[in-house]
């Protein structure tokens, strides 16, 4: 089978990003407008993965992200096994948006629903609309979120017919303010404790579902260890608030975290600092996603650089934390390891154990 | 020509609705995750327009909200004039999200944008991105808001080709507490002071896009004031926002707020007291929603029971701040009128001029 890339499958970032850059000066330009309130912004959370307004006695946190294109996934598997997997991807759309809130230190407060449809007939499926709210309400049992409302919004003619844009807005607070993990003390010296992914959780899955469109038995075919290919795909994201609250509780503070979604391992050098990121060890790829890398034909610097590979969460933490907080995270129910280090030198990303090196020009995510 | 109803402009409440009440149900049932990090949820909230947890000395409220399809219209009428309006729904979209947040009493911060594309070609018409952009970003400096920040996804095959689905989330604040307006002093004796609607606003869309339907010259087709529909019909959303500021500056707590959206006029009768609204002015019906009416063939219930119909926003203030609570709102750039009274009563809106009674069995938006 011929090689699959990322342009193939429908996604090109060439394209977004000139918007994502105007967009991005725009807001910048707005910040000024909370002076009439009293309050100023964070401004080093622009170009982080939640944005922080400074109330004074705390840190006002808040994201809003989308599913994306799994709800396809779970659309077609359907058609093979009878269930929806709509409780599973209720958890992945509030992992977005709650392990992005948590990088910067916060505390996930409440969250609210975004679930669009191509037209009123969606909610006719009992059955699938159970299984939706079902899910939504135990992830956010799981995380400790307080479920505020939504939107249920029938949109023929913007969503396409029976289909469903699945989005999740999260509010939170840093609160005590030194909880905040912007990375002012991310220094050489630090440890990398990465916690385990579950599966390709909702990145990579354009490429995913553009694999199960040439695969002779699709979303049926099996992997190695015998499960279906579209319900590996369909492992829900591991929501990683269970983690950074027991952290907190345990008086560790991370120097810096990174939600590794789009870019893969690449956003591990997402802070601004000129910093090396180096790896020894590295976690046991999932079996979708070795099978994904696999069949796409992708050599490891497209797999590492785009797709989670085992890693789903990175917590950069002082030397004598690093340890304990691979106990904490085993306590939480999330597997973690103490596979890498900061260094002095030059931004890259250094695996070891695939002799690959992703530098500074191979990630671009701010204006 | 023939009547217009909603069912047969695609939207079928009736379908919804079991979905909404099964969704409200669970997410009330999270409450109690909010113990965890020593915090309440503002129970009577849930069901108003906003949610509210309790942070102490704040009050902290949430909401996400979308623009529906509104941008189909924008796109149609683009074919007609060359202009994007992508300037005018961004404000709308924005409109959706704040003027339901700041019903609670609030002080709108920070807002996120969701704008889900049908593919990543979406973002290669530069034009309609930059005013988008340049929209989202004014209607934030009137409001006072920091765009914090947003999702641009391209979702080919959940997004309909080349159509975006415009959808935003705001966080605010509550603070002082005494702002606080879920009507607890809602009571008879109230005035009710209407705020000038624009146009349309964001519902009722769905309707006058069946219409453009039938319409010989469609979005084309002249008022009588000699403006295009299409372009009647995007006339942005007022922003309310700098009134209930300004109302607060001038030390005026209004005693209940409700946003005139879907359901028209019903909306009047959102809190759940039972009392009775009485109208005795009405404002003047803005031109595309005259037409809109007549060409439809709705009565007056049909059209107050659904259309905004000249109020966007209705102010429910103790009886002696009434007229300063107009001139406030005018000096704030929006038209205001002394429209009517709470009495006490059965729970019903009653509209004297028109000899038009909407009882509680009219509106359902409650779990």
């Amino acid at each position: 089978m011929s090689k699959i890339d990322y342009k193939q499958a429908g996604v090109d970032y060439g394209k977004i990003d000139p918007l994502k850059i105007l967009a991005q000066r725009a807001a910048a330009a707005t910040a000024g407008n909370l002076q009439r309130h009293g309050l100023t912004e964070i401004a080093a959370s622009r170009g982080e993965s939640a944005y922080l307004v400074d109330c004074g006695d705390f840190l006002l946190a808040s994201i809003t992200e989308c599913l994306g294109t799994k709800a396809l996934v779970a659309d077609a598997t359907r058609q093979l096994t009878g269930r929806t997997y709509y409780d599973l991807i209720a958890q992945d759309t509030l992992a977005m948006a709650i392990n992005d809130l948590i990088t910067v230190g916060a505390t996930p407060v409440s969250v609210h629903a975004y679930w669009a449809a191509g037209g009123s007939g969606w909610f006719d499926d009992a059955k699938r609309a159970q299984d939706l709210v079902d899910g939504w309400r135990a992830a956010c049992d799981r995380c400790g979120v307080a479920w505020g409302g939504g939107e249920t919004p029938a949109l023929a003619g913007v969503v396409v017919e029976d289909r469903i844009d699945l989005a999740a807005s999260c509010v939170g607070l840093v609160r005590p303010r030194t909880r905040l993990t912007l990375g002012e003390r991310l220094a050489p010296g630090d440890q990398i404790v990465l916690l385990a992914s579950s599966g390709i959780h909702a990145n990579g899955v354009s490429l995913a579902r553009k694999l199960a469109e040439r695969l002779p038995a699709g979303y049926g075919t099996r992997l190695p260890d015998g499960s279906l290919y579209g319900e590996a795909l369909l492992a829900p994201t591991t929501l990683y608030a269970p983690v950074t609250e027991a952290l907190f509780q345990a008086g560790i503070v991370p120097h810096y975290q990174a939600n590794i979604t789009g870019h893969g391992w690449r956003k591990i050098m997402r802070h601004q600092a000129t910093l090396t990121y180096r790896f020894h060890t590295l976690p046991k790829v999932p079996e979708v996603l070795r099978f994904l890398q696999h069949e796409t034909g992708s050599d490891d610097r497209a797999a590492y650089g785009n797709l989670n590979m085992g890693a789903g969460y990175a917590l950069f933490v002082a030397a004598g934390d690093a340890e304990r907080t691979v106990r904490i995270a085993a306590d939480a129910g999330v597997p973690a390891l103490l596979a890498g280090r900061v260094e002095a030198g030059p931004k890259q990303v250094v695996i070891e154990p695939l002799a690959l090196t992703f530098g500074a020009d191979d990630l671009h995510v701010r204006a």
